[in-house]
C-alpha cells in the first residue's frame, strides 16, 4: 500500500531530476527583500511569541532553551550589471558596506555602482533585533540568492590588504518583506474589527459573548473616567465568569486622560469576556480586533453528511486559530511551539492552506541553532518528529533549498539523537529526556519503547534522504545503513511472533508484556509491516477495545490514520462523527485538546487539575482536514512536490463528496458519488485509483482494470475527467 | 630558575589546600547585587562595545564570531531564613516567579517569605538586552551564591505536578552593580570634564590641543546658530589637521533649537580636534568628557633615572587608557579585545591595578560561548594565549571559582584546538586559521611552526591545571600526557642540536634553515630549556643582530622578558631607555602600537598603507610596567594568590628604585640601593632573595646563605624588613 512514506526507497531517483527542475523555475524576475541569516528571524520571532503566554498576569516562559539570532552578519553577492546603478540601502543595524573590497566611508543611504562586475558586500550589525538588509536598484536587489555568514574572517594585513578565508557562507533566509517600511522586526499578524456577538449583565459586570472562540485584542469604545477596569477572559462562559479561577486576565488602570476607545496591547484567546469596572469608569461598548495569519483556504470538503461537513468547517477554523506565527498547540495555552503537535500542523496545512513559509518558520523555531543540548521541546518523541518533518515538507513541496541550507543543523540534531542510544543502539531516556508519546495514564514510558526506536528508524531513513539532497553521499550510505539495522532490531525485539503484534516496551532486556497502540498504528502508516501483520495489528489491536484506549486528538489522529490506511473509512466515519460530532454537540466552535465523552458538563473543561485548565482550541483537534483530503478524498503524493500524486476516493460511506487539496502551483479538484468521479488538477501526473462494480467509462484519456473491479486512469494537467462507475 | 611558568609541576599540590581557604573567606557579609548568566554580561558589552570602532563615520565592526546572550534563564537559590522576608524584585525583563515549585501570579514589585526552607526560581526573558535580576530582603538577597541555567527543563505533567530534570545549572555571574537603579544594561564607564590645553587658528576651522593623548566626547559650549560642523580627530597633530585623511571625524548638523551645550554621543581617541563650522555656527569653547574605567594604581615605579620614571608613567597611562569595558588594544584603533594583545594587558594588570573583574571580563569576551567554529579572533595564537591567561590569572589571583565555572568552555576551545592538528601532532593553519605571532615583514607563518607548538604545549599544562581545579581527573591526566609528549616531539623535531637553538619551521617533513627569536625567547620564560640551551639561545639569538629584528612592542614585550629572565637587566634597562625613550623624544604622550627609531617625523604615524593609520595608544606598548615590577623591584607569586612569592630586587644599573607590586589583598613594597633593601607585604610568605658582596644585616628575620654571595630572607606579612647589604 503506498502511503506518505511508502516512496522512501524510490525516492533518491528523483533527487537530482527534481534539483534541475527547480532551478530553472528560480529564474523569474527579482524582487527586492529584506534578507537575514537563515533561520534567525524565526528563532527571534518564536521568542517574542512563545513568551508572550501567560497565566493569570504571570509571564509563562517555556521550559526549553532559547536561543537567539547573530548580532553581526556579513552579506554578500556578486553582480555583472549592463549599466550604472543607483542602489538604496536600508539597514536594520548600523552596517559596514564594502564594494569590491573597499569600504566606503560613512553610512550610506545609496551608493553608485559602475556598470560591470562587482562584490558587495554588507556587514551589519543589530543585538537587539536581528541584523537584516534591504538593497533595491535597477539591476542590483537583496533576494534570496544573497549570501550570508556569521563569521566572515575576513581581516586585513600588515599591508592593508584584506584577507578572507574558511568562512561558512550560506544562503540567506527572507519571506515576504518586501518593501523597505516592511521590515522584519516590525512583523505582526493582521488584524480586522470585529463586533461582540450578545452582551448580559453578570453579577458586577458585564459578559461579552463574540458568539464563538476567536483571538486577539479587547477595544473598549466610549470610555470616560478614572478607575479601574478588571477583564476576565474566557474559552467557555464559566471561566469568563469565574473571575478567581480564569486562566487569563488584564487588570487595566486609566486616570482619565485615556482616549476614548482603547485597545489593550496583549492578545488573548477567548470567546468570552467578563468586564468589571470602578464606579468612576463608564464605557458605551466592548468589541475586538481578531488577530490572524492571512492564509488561503486552497482546500475544501463538502459531503453529503452535514455534521461532516460541520466537523470540517470547525477543523479548518481551529487550523487557522493556532496557524499564527507559527503552528503552535493552542491559542489559550500553551501559545507555544511543539515538534509533536506542529507535525500534525503540518500535514493538516498540506491539506487546507498549502502554506509553505509556515512550515519553514515553524521546523526552524523548533530547531534552533547549534549546540544541541537537549531534545526539541526536551521531548525524546519531538526531536524524531522534527525529521520527519522536513520529509515531508520536501514530500509535498519538492523544495530542496531548505533540506541543502539546513542540512548541517539536520545533522547535528541526529548526531544528538544517536549519542543518547544505549549500548543495545536504542534510544532510552537519559536524564533530561522528557518521553511524552501521549497523554495517558499508566502509559510505561522508561526503558526502551519499541515506540520511539520506530520514529528513530523512520528519522534515520529522512536523514538518508536529506543526505542525498545536501549532497553528501557518505552520510547517505551511513544513515541508510543505521536506519536498516535499527528496524531489524526492531522487529527482532519487539515484534511478538506467536502473538502477532508489536510490544510495547523492554526494561534491563526483559520485553514487557505490555500492548500499546502506538508502535502498531505507526507501523501500518510506515509501511515497516507486511499485509499479514497489518491485518493482525489492526484486528488485535486497533479494533481491541481491551488495550489502553486514546483519549487524546493527538494520538486519534495516528489511529484513525492507521484504520484508514487500512480501508477502514467507513468505521472511522463513524468515529469522526462521534468523537468531534460529540464536541459539537457539548458546543464547540473549535476543536479541544483533550475530548471525553464520559464526562459531562464543566468537567470538560478541566485538565492538569485546573478547572479551565483545557484548551478548547488546540490544532491537534483539526485532523479531520488531513483525513478527509488524504483518505476520504484520496489524494497524496507519491513523488516530492506533486510531480506524481495518486487521488484514490472512498466514500467510507458517504452519498458524495467533493473538494480540493492544494499542490504546490495549484490543485486536485475531486467529485465523487457512488455513480460518479470527476478530477481536474492543476499540475504533475495523476493516478486516479477506483474500484468499480461495473466496468467504467471516462470522457478523457484511457481506464486501465489493475485487477478485479480495480481500475486506474491517469490524470494529466489541467483536463476535466469524469468518470462513471458503480461503486462497490 | 623560577619564573611565572616553572611552578607548573608543583602547582597541583597548592589546588586543594586553596580551593578551602577561599571558601571560608567567601563568609562575609552579603550584598545583593545584579545577577547573570555567567559571561552573558561580558558578550553582550563586547558586542557593543566592539561595534563602536568607526573609521572616517563608516562602522568597522570586528571581523570575527559575535556570539550572544541567553534570551531565557532561570535563576534559583535555596534558603534557610529564621524570620518572614519581605523580598523586593528587581528584573531586566520580564519574569516568572516560582516560591517552592508554585507560579506567583503577576509581576509582583516584592513577595512575602514565610521563615523556613524555600526554594526560589526567577524565569525571566529579554531578547533585547541581557536578562538580569536584583533580589533584596533582609536574608534573601541575590549574589554569586545563586545558580542559573539556560534550559530548565521544567515541565508539569498531566496532573499538573512539576518535574524538574537534567539540567545544567551553574553560578550566576555578578560584578558591581549593587543597587537596582545601577543596571546591568545601563553600564557606563565614568566621566570627567577635561578642558582644552590650547587652542589655534586652523585654515577655516580651529585646532583644540587637550596636551596628551586621551580618550572621550567633545563638548561644545556656548553654541548658537543653525548650520553643520565637523570635527575631525588626530591622535598627532597632523592627522587632526587632515580633514581628507584623518582616521574619525563626526558631521554633526544643528538646527538652531539645540541647547547651548552640546555633547558628542560618540567617543573617540584624540589628542587634537579640527573643529569646522558653517558660517551660522558660533560657539564659545571647545572641551571635553573624559571616559575612563575608574581603577586603583596600586602599582608604583620610581627610580633615580628621571627617563626611566617618564616611561613607567607613561606606560602606566597608557595601560590606563585601554583598560576599558575590557583590556582592549588601542583606544583610536581598533578597540577591539584580541587575545595576544590582551594576554600582555593581563600581565601588566598584575604589576599596576591587579584588577581582577577587568581580567575575567576580558577572558570572558575572546572566549564567547559554544559551539567553537573558529581561533579566538580567528588567530591560532590567540586561542592559546587565552589558556595561558587563565592559568596566569588563577596564579595570580588564587581563584578557583573562575575555572571552575568556565572549565567546559576552555575544554570546548581545547577540542577545537587538538581536532585542528595534522597528522604529525601538530598545529599547522587549516582553511581560516590566522597564524599572527607578530607583525614582521617576510615571517614565515605556513606549516609547522615551532612557536605555535610551544604555545599549544604550554596551554595543555594550564589545561592539566585547570582540569583538577575542575575535579576533572580523568582529563588532568590526559592534558598532561598531551602536553608531555606534544613536548618531547617539539625538542626532536626543531631543536637544532648542533646550533643549540631552535628552529622557526618544518613544512612537508622539511625543516627550514630559519631561526626566529619566538620560540626561543618564549623557551626560555616558559622555563623548556636547560641552563645550557638558555645561554647558547642568549648568544646566538637574543644578542645575535643578523636574527630578523623585532619592531612591535608586541614582541618586544617577550624579548626583553628573556633578556631578563637571563639576568640582563643592564642591558634591557639600556634597550627600554632607547626604545621607549626614543618614542617620549619624538613627543609620545602614549605609547604606540609600533615604533622604528629608523624613521623620520610623519613617518612614525603611517600603517597598514594609510597615513595615520598606527595607532599611538596600544596596550602593548605598556609593557615597562610589567617589566620594571617583575624584574627589577623583582616580584612575583610562587604560588597561587601570592600564598608564596618572591623578591630579587635587580638595580640593572640604576642607583636606587622602589615601588610597590599589587597582590590580592595587599601590596608588596620594595625599596632597593646598592647599600639597602626595604621591604614589607600585606600577605603571603615572600622569600627575599639578592646578592651581596658583603655578609648582609636584617633588622628583622634571619638571613639564610645561599650560595656564594647569595642570600634569601623570609619575608612575613606587615614586617618592615631594611637589610643592609653591598651590591656586587
Amino acid at each position: 500500500m503506498l502511503n506518505r512514506f511508502s516512496i522512501f526507497k524510490t525516492l533518491l531517483l528523483f533527487v537530482s531530476l527534481f534539483c534541475c527542475s527547480l532551478s530553472s523555475a528560480q529564474e523569474k524576475p527579482k524582487e527586492a527583500t529584506w534578507i537575514w541569516y537563515p533561520g534567525d528571524f524565526e528563532v527571534w520571532l518564536s521568542n517574542k511569541m512563545q513568551v508572550r503566554r501567560t497565566e493569570r498576569e504571570a509571564v509563562f516562559p517555556p521550559l526549553w532553551q532559547y536561543y537567539s539570532p547573530y548580532a553581526l552578519v556579513t552579506f554578500q553577492t556578486e553582480v555583472d550589471i549592463p549599466k550604472p546603478d543607483e542602489v538604496k540601502i536600508f539597514s536594520e543595524g548600523p552596517f559596514q558596506l564594502l564594494l569590491d573590497g573597499v569600504q566606503i566611508y560613512g553610512q550610506p543611504k545609496s551608493i553608485a555602482v559602475p556598470a560591470g562586475k562587482h562584490k558587495i558586500s554588507f556587514k551589519v550589525y543589530n543585538q537587539e533585533v536581528l541584523p537584516a538588509i534591504y538593497i533595491n536598484g535597477k539591476y542590483i536587489k537583496s533576494d534570496a540568492s544573497w549570501k550570508v555568514t556569521n563569521e566572515d574572517k575576513l581581516w586585513i594585513d600588515e599591508t592593508g590588504k584584506a584577507q578572507q578565508s574558511g568562512t561558512p557562507w550560506v544562503p540567506v533566509g527572507s519571506w515576504n518583506f518586501n518593501s523597505p517600511e516592511n521590515k522584519p522586526s516590525g512583523f505582526k499578524l493582521t488584524t480586522k474589527p470585529l463586533s461582540a456577538k450578545k452582551t448580559e449583565k453578570a453579577g458586577i459586570g458585564q459578559l461579552v459573548d463574540f458568539g464563538k472562540e476567536t483571538f486577539g485584542y479587547i477595544k473598549i469604545h466610549g470610555l470616560k473616567g478614572k478607575g479601574k477596569l478588571a477583564l476576565y477572559y474566557g474559552e467557555s462562559r464559566e471561566e469568563a465568569l469565574d473571575s478567581a479561577k480564569c486562566e487569563t486576565l488584564d487588570h487595566l488602570s486609566f486616570d482619565g486622560k485615556q482616549s476614548e476607545t482603547y485597545t489593550h496591547d496583549g492578545s488573548k484567546a477567548f470567546r468570552y469576556v467578563q468586564v468589571q469596572a470602578d464606579a468612576g469608569i463608564k464605557y458605551d461598548s466592548i468589541s475586538m480586533l481578531y488577530e490572524y495569519l492571512p492564509l488561503d483556504y486552497r482546500g475544501a470538503f463538502k459531503s453529503s453528511d452535514e455534521q461532516l461537513n460541520k466537523i470540517w468547517d470547525v477543523s479548518a477554523y481551529t487550523m487557522h486559530l493556532t496557524s499564527r506565527e507559527f503552528f503552535i498547540d493552542g491559542i489559550k495555552r500553551d501559545r507555544w511551539v511543539w515538534s509533536g503537535d506542529a507535525y500534525q500542523s503540518y500535514l493538516m496545512n498540506y491539506y487546507l492552506f498549502f502554506d509553505s513559509a509556515s512550515v519553514e518558520r515553524t521546523l526552524l523555531a523548533l530547531r534552533g541553532k547549534d549546540p544541541v543540548t537537549a531534545h526539541v521541546n526536551i521531548i525524546m518523541d519531538y526531536s524524531l518528529y522534527w525529521f520527519v518533518g522536513v520529509y515531508d515538507y520536501y514530500l509535498h513541496t519538492g523544495d530542496t533549498k531548505f533540506i541543502k541550507t539546513f542540512y548541517p543543523r539536520m545533522k547535528s540534531l541526529m548526531d544528538f539523537c544517536l549519542e543518547r542510544r544505549n549500548k543495545n543502539g536504542f534510544l532510552e531516556p537519559l536524564e533530561g529526556d522528557w518521553v511524552f508519546i501521549d497523554w495517558a495514564d499508566g502509559l510505561p514510558k522508561t526503558g526502551e519503547v519499541s515506540f520511539e526506536q520506530m520514529l528513530l528508524a523512520r528519522s534515520l531513513e529522512a536523514m538518508a534522504v536529506s543526505a542525498e539532497i545536501a549532497g553528501k553521499s557518505e552520510d547517505q550510505k551511513q544513515y541508510q545503513k543505521l536506519g536498516t539495522d535499527l528496524k531489524t532490531k526492531l522487529f527482532d525485539v519487539f515484534w511478538d511472533k506467536k502473538e502477532n503484534v508489536m510490544k510495547h516496551q523492554r526494561i534491563d532486556g526483559k520485553i514487557q508484556n505490555i500492548v500499546t497502540r502506538y508502535a502498531n498504528m505507526f507501523g501500518i502508516f510506515f509501511n515497516y509491516f507486511t499485509e499479514e501483520q497489518k491485518q493482525s495489528v489492526k484486528n488485535k489491536v486497533l479494533l481491541n477495545k481491551d488495550v489502553l484506549q486514546i483519549t487524546t486528538p493527538y494520538m486519534r489522529f495516528y489511529e484513525l490514520e492507521a484504520l484508514c490506511a487500512m480501508g477502514e473509512q467507513d468505521y472511522v466515519l463513524k468515529e469522526m462523527k462521534n468523537y468531534w460530532g460529540g464536541m459539537l454537540n457539548e458546543g464547540a466552535t473549535s476543536f479541544w485538546e483533550e475530548y471525553n465523552p464520559n464526562k459531562k458538563g464543566t468537567e470538560h473543561l478541566t485538565m492538569y487539575g485546573r478547572p479551565y485548565g483545557k484548551s478548547l482550541c488546540h490544532a491537534w483537534g483539526a485532523s479531520p482536514i488531513y483525513l478527509l483530503g488524504k483518505y476520504y478524498l484520496g489524494v497524496k503524493p507519491t513523488a516530492p512536490g506533486y510531480s506524481e500524486y495518486e487521488i484514490k476516493p472512498n466514500l467510507g460511506g458517504l452519498k458524495w463528496m467533493e473538494g480540493k487539496v492544494p499542490t504546490p502551483n495549484g490543485e486536485v479538484a475531486v467529485y465523487c458519488s457512488t455513480k460518479e468521479i470527476k478530477v481536474k488538477a492543476g499540475e504533475g501526473e495523476g493516478k486516479l485509483i477506483f474500484e468499480s462494480a461495473s466496468k467504467p467509462k471516462t470522457n478523457s484519456g484511457t481506464i486501465t482494470e489493475l485487477a478485479k473491479n480495480k481500475y486506474q486512469l491517469i490524470v494529466k494537467p489541467n483536463v476535466e475527467y469524469k468518470v462513471s462507475y458503480k461503486a462497490l
